[in-house]
């Protein structure tokens, strides 16, 4: 791991661990955040875009523009979680005021100019939630596909699902934005739920982000409690797994998470499979393949992340 | 017919009749052009536009934005039709070298800031090509869906395909944006094959045309006798129908084609019926059905229009 | 019109328009009647069967076998019409009792066995239900596709829906028993909704079958008029549309139906499109091209041919 | 495992690993092989069952009804697996002159009578090949379905594929016929290649198997080598996995197999995974749930077993 910064745009829908993920990507000295970009996802538009602002305050982030993006997927109905992260998006912890505003472009051209005003090959595209934002970027600006470092994202799985027997959420509610991302030659890591249900948040875990004892660590406990009984009532999770935070996880520390070669496409028109990641392992991998999946997380580093941003982000008085 | 302007925005993929589409709003009283946009489809994003700006010379439009979009569909892959409209998508007349400059936005920016900034309900989007453009310019800014008077679409077919044996070119090629574009609440009138064909460019229609005796007349003329030598060798078509222009005819005068209600989606997963323009006739459409679809054409009033705004546009030196 | 007698099986679901269907077979002196055999369709498989034997009751026909197929579609669930057929599938008449007995063997084995004991190319298949029987027929022996002299099917439209707005009933409720024997090399007339809807039982049709007095000829009235209340009440339909017999018509004298020959297909994978009939209009048909619709009917050489079926069978006492 | 037998019906389409399924199923003392029935899939019908009665020679199985089933998929096309099995489907060995003649019955009749004709729940049905003959017995006769003990098939993959990346050749050659056999109500066991990737031929068992030293272990010996070099070749195996007898093997001693209840459904629509078998692991299964996979196989007690079969079959003069 290179003491290089790693400059990220992360898009995301908070969702209790996408709130977490963006602590990390604040709290860790190795990322630089570009930018945080709100769409449609675990909860409406509107409330995502508050709680990413609210997150904002409460790990005093300043200094990064914030922008909303859209209010519903490409082709499909907007359909949220409610059964997972509340009415609000983000049940659990009581809230604070955004202090800082929107910026006033939208997340898609945010997202455009940004990569464009960089030098090549030096941003990381981090999405945590539907890929609808992602995919109109790629869409309206194409440049941007050969300009990005790559794109790590949060989503899919080639042997697990949860929001049908084989697809999962940030795919499922917009497949054809998927699609259209997994299918742009940009290299891809899918950090899906074959990692992510190994990123549980054990009691272990809980005590050591206990012990830092600040505002911020106390919100991160409160979205952990709350999101561990969601998930325990509605899939049977002893400990609830934090998914989103293994995709900037992965951007700080490659090694934290086996990865391996694989071709990835979106199934669009399966009647039980629709927005399923379809990875191919028949076959090693051949060169043009751009596309990688997570298979295996350290789980004690990943956590060490999680507690070293919270202790860095230290206190923040509200 | 009021003689109130109508305030419309051509979004084009010239294409011999996109061309002739837009010689007919350029010419007409009654239009007031407010901008023109391309898009991928009867050729490249690069040649339509090129070709968009050659005509803009030929008819001495200058002070109308031209905007390029979208170089791609959504989600599936480019499809050109040169066997219809050449390798140049207007092969035939010897093309000037443009003039006037493309604006700087993309077109689906200058579509949205357009509709935005214009009071609401007076602007009509009439799209003769596929709905890439405004399908996004949808899902970036949906206020726009409100805020038009409607959408007057040259595309699909309720009984007629050409692109397949059910589907139509321009829908066929995105049919994930027709499938936006027709579920969106504004009110869309689908002028499709089922019309058009009944638009043929006949040998009467020619000899008016001669009579103009302009040059713009002329680059009519020339183009309709490549369109209808392709359209005899690659449909069997007697005389070629000439689809874009009734679109803005329908704008002109909606006297001129008789149009029936009926609700209107797009097939996005079906095998021999990928991108057919389902229309149901089996109930009368209720209140909330938005849509209609042209069925008869004024064929002596459309083609009066023709020459009436070739005689306008009149001798134009190059 | 030979006066050389036509070989049908009849594969049906009365079904009011089927019992038509069997009375005009049963009736007509061209027609030799081979065997009855009934599916699931309008009805269950236990109901049409039922009616199919009470109306062999009431036409008195004795020396023909009739046997049961299948209880559901290949791949589907069932889905039965009674919102135009009845509870019992034959609404309306007071059915009386069976008095011949079901032929032990399944419709399958009978229209096989029928098939391949005759010589080659006399027979021809009439399904006017969905086509399980006759697909698992040919599925089970692979050799009656060569063998039968044709299949004129009741089913499908290609302008026309009922069962949604581009499907018909008989193809929708088992389309990959559709898509099976519309594959099949044999030819095949579809007799779709777009002839069917011509066949309409006017008031001068009623007088006329009126006018006959017989039993049989009270029983087709009676169906009509419940058929005739359900049309108007699901449908809109003025007069009911008497879909069946127009088969076997076609049958008898081929002159009574202008058919095109055009290639068709049953879409199986459509959201909006399932189990519609995709004919493809755009070229002339080639020779390999074995299949026709439906497309014009002499609605008075029609109907005189329902009411000299019903004067030659003249009174029958029950 | 009790020591009363187990009466099958194996339907087949040797195919190097039906072949040895068949061996097992006929010198294993706790099965009681009822029929033998052949279909398409790894070569074409003729062949199959040609192949199917030189193994019968090979083995000297003489009181056993061979019957010969469906020469396609009930939808789809042919698509047979040279690749794997070679041009006669069991390249390798000498093939004698079969010796027995085929049951003049067609196997869905063969298959229909057997189980009607002993008592319920008496009988497994073991399918090793496309499941065409079973679903063409379940929709003619549908009794068979509460009468059959259980049918127990080798064929698909909960998360593995190799006719597709998610599909298994078995089940994608007829989907169609998949979903019914899976979608009625007996119990399934789904010995897919999740299980059968385990079974795999190394150097301990070929040299078992050497050992015995008689016509039949040498035919398998031959069998094993072609099998071994073209699964290297066409799929990277180092061994090859020897699939169909293990649904056999599991008939013979449950205990060799572990399994997992859990709804399994066919994917009959998606673009990438046409014939997936989609099993949802989400939920515990509920008491409705008559579907379980193979999940792990005992490799030394499974081999055990086809050494002890080939040693009873003893030598056999050909």
């Amino acid at each position: 791991m290179t003491c290089q910064s790693k400059k990220i745009i992360l898009d995301c829908d908070p969702g209790h661990d996408d709130a977490i993920a963006l602590l990390l990507a604040h709290g860790n000295p190795h990322i630089e955040l570009l930018a945080v970009t709100t769409v449609v996802g675990n909860q409406t538009l509107e409330k995502v875009t508050r709680n990413a602002l609210a997150v904002a305050r409460i790990a005093n982030i300043t200094n990064v523009p914030f922008a909303a993006g859209c209010p519903r997927p490409l082709v499909r109905a907007v359909e949220v979680a409610p059964d997972i992260h509340g009415e609000s998006g983000l049940d659990g912890p009581i809230l604070p005021e955004p202090t800082i505003k929107l910026d006033p472009r939208h997340a898609v051209d945010l997202i455009i100019e940004t990569i464009m005003s960089h030098p090549p090959k030096t941003i990381t595209i981090v999405p945590t939630a539907g890929l609808t934002n992602i995919a109109l970027a790629a869409r309206k600006e194409p440049k941007i596909v050969e300009r990005v470092k790559e794109v790590v994202l949060m989503g899919g799985g080639y042997h697990v699902g949860n929001w049908s027997a084989v697809a999962e959420f940030n795919i499922k509610i917009d497949p054809e934005a998927a699609h259209i991302v997994v299918n742009e030659a940009w290299p891809v890591t899918m950090v899906g739920l074959d990692l992510t249900h190994q990123a549980l948040a054990t009691p272990e875990v809980i005590e050591k982000i206990a012990a830092i004892n600040t505002a911020p660590a106390k919100f991160v406990l409160e979205l952990l409690e709350f999101f561990g009984k969601m998930y325990k009532k509605a899939q049977g999770f002893t400990y609830p797994p934090v998914h989103d935070p293994c995709a900037v996880a992965y951007v700080i520390n490659p090694d934290l998470i086996t990865t391996k070669r694989v071709p990835i496409d979106i199934e669009l028109t399966g009647t039980l499979t629709l927005g399923m990641t379809v990875a191919d392992f028949r076959f090693p991998a051949d060169e043009t393949c751009h596309t990688q999946v997570a298979t295996k997380l350290d789980h004690a580093g990943f956590w060490d992340l999680i507690v070293d941003a919270l202790q860095r982000i230290g206190e923040v008085k509200i």
